[in-house]
């Protein structure tokens, strides 16, 4: 399928902890057409981690001033920590036809969506809370409070969902890459986006 | 991919006259998924032209009849015979989870949508108005005066376009057929479609 010029879409997807967004994710950007929205954070860098690759990684001065300057999708503050969407960073890749993922979890991606309603909500679900729980269990890394715990906040998620574009359930891993690629596909025929070919065919 | 039990799709598909739609639709419903939506109509079955295969063939008085209770998504007079879209038949299909592709003109579409908004209507155009007075003209079929009606029509029907969900522009068979099974992928995972999966899950 030819590669599209126009402006790429924002994709914010989000899904419950063991709902295996990640790699999802990790397998939709290695196609080049997708570019990856990385976060800025006040943390300290962790060994491995690089500048502009795992985050990009500012002072608590840098950040507040950028905070000031509405220079953020989203922000939030965990553990005295500072963590946010630059805008730049995802309207450029935007500009240069490049559809962006975004991770988020669900209160930044709705706040994502009241600044950028032209971006696309994805939740990624397993089948059942049932699947989930033994997903996470059989990971056999969390003890079983973190287990309960991620449930519990799974309940709360389910809250937000109904505000999303839509609900992809991840049974097979590349059934979920497939469908997410359609719902792309699909959004870049929206008329929504494609009225200029209104105007373009008008002018002939 | 798996196949969905849930209520099917109706699909309305409108273009303009050398689009390709056509061509199109006959390649989409060879997949046992979709339906092909048999319009009634008063006038005489053609040779080789068969009940329920074709067309649904009706007298003028059964026609009107059912014009009376409310039993076509749309329907319209031409020549001095009546032509429409019986309900009955694309809800039976789409309770049996398939998937209705409904060709027909814009103002038809338009109706359809008005009193069955879960509907997705697809605008197929050539990329240029040039491109389709090419197709038109390469038929060798049609007689100049009948491709400047036909591209006089297709300037008239732009108006209604903006009212349709997707555009999809008709460049290679293969691709366009490609981007309408996208959408029917990403339309049954819209969230207005799937919201029974958080009853499900909260039910847990």
């Amino acid at each position: 399928m030819k590669k599209n010029k126009e402006k790429g879409i924002l994709i914010v997807i989000s899904g419950f902890s063991g709902a295996g967004k990640g790699t999802v994710i990790r397998e939709l950007i290695k196609d080049t057409r997708y570019a990856f929205s990385i976060s800025a954070t006040t943390r300290q860098p962790r060994v491995g981690e690089e500048e502009g690759v795992h985050y990009f990684f500012l002072t608590r001065e840098k950040f507040t001033e950028m905070i000031g300057k509405n220079e953020f999708l989203e922000w939030a503050e965990f553990c005295n920590n500072y963590y946010g969407t630059p805008k730049k960073y995802v309207e450029n890749q935007l500009l240069q036809g490049k559809d962006v993922i975004l991770e988020i979890e669900v209160q930044g991606a709705l706040q994502v969506k009241e600044i950028f309603p032209e971006c696309v909500l994805i939740f990624i679900t397993p089948p059942t809370l049932k699947e989930l729980q033994h997903r996470l269990e059989s990971r056999g890394t969390e003890e079983i409070s973190v287990v309960q715990q991620r449930l519990c906040r799974a309940r709360e998620e389910l809250t937000y969902m109904q505000d999303y574009d839509y609900i992809v359930i991840n049974d097979i891993l590349e059934d979920t890459i497939e469908i997410i690629e359609n719902i792309v596909v699909a959004e870049h025929c929206k008329m929504s986006r494609k009225g200029y070919i209104i105007e373009k065919l008008k002018g002939e």
